[in-house]
């Protein structure tokens, strides 16, 4: 193979949080009911909130900016044993782009805030990406989930153990 | 607000599909039914390839290398009118980041490859990251989808319209 391509991203806004920390951070948005922020979208991109409203969820596309680098396999936080990394949710990933489907609550194109709810990301994540979410492209609730269907741990929140070490 | 921040990414394999041009591909996995291809996983990254097998779904992330620039408004596939970007899944984001949900029928760990079908995805497509799919996590079948649900177009193909012009 030859050399991988690199490409270049960047932040289209801010993820506003309660979540400080990784630890006691939900694991995933169906663990973080309830929980309320906002994402600030930059002026440039505004224009592309239009139609958003009406969507009951979004994906947010993220950049994992406080997580420790690419790990190859990592004890999952549902489970006891090293699982291989593309078999998990961890964010220690060789491109750390986190995806979430949070609740879309409100927008206000004018000024780049959509209210959100069922929050899983850390206070001041880089917004990458919106996508509307689409149960009929999105939805499988039938799909078998390998080792997450005999899961070992029922955790729901995070600890520290993807947390980069400069953070420390 | 500052300056964005800018991140890079590398491209982690390959997406091998029957589709070599934007026209006829399918715009989602569920119009792509029994469409078959292989996502070949170049080799730092094979061990993180434990365990997948189990997971009838994975997400794939991967660069949207043959769409146009961003264009803050697009008419969508299966509308008739412009909608704001982030309310459409076209391809022409500011960042070109795509996300597929497909069905994955093998692992191949040691040699990189997962066969996979239910492909809405451009042969040559660089691959970002995988993720299981994981319906407690990501299927809201019920979830109100806006404009999508009241679409005025039932179109399962995709056409020129977000093809690069350098492409033509």
């Amino acid at each position: 193979m030859s050399d991988p391509d690199t490409f270049k991203l960047k932040s289209i806004g801010v993820i506003h949080t309660p979540f400080k920390v990784q630890e006691g951070t939900p694991i995933q948005p169906v663990y973080a009911e309830g929980t309320t922020g906002a994402v600030e979208v930059f002026g440039p991109y505004r224009a592309s909130l239009a139609d958003l409203a009406g969507f009951e969820r979004i994906w947010l596309v993220y950049w994992f900016d406080r997580a420790k680098a690419n790990q190859p396999k990592v004890v999952p936080f549902r489970d006891t044993v090293p699982r291989g990394l593309f078999a998990t949710r961890a964010p220690s990933r060789p491109n750390p782009i986190g995806l979430s489907p949070v609740r879309l609550l409100s927008v206000d194109e004018l000024h780049g805030i959509l209210r959100v709810a069922d929050l899983d990301i850390l206070d001041g994540t880089p917004l990458l990406d919106i996508k509307p979410y689409v149960p009929s492209f999105d939805s499988f609730p039938s799909a078998a989930a390998g080792w997450i269907d005999r899961l070992a741990v029922d955790r729901e929140k995070a600890d520290r153990r993807f947390e980069k070490d400069s953070d420390s």
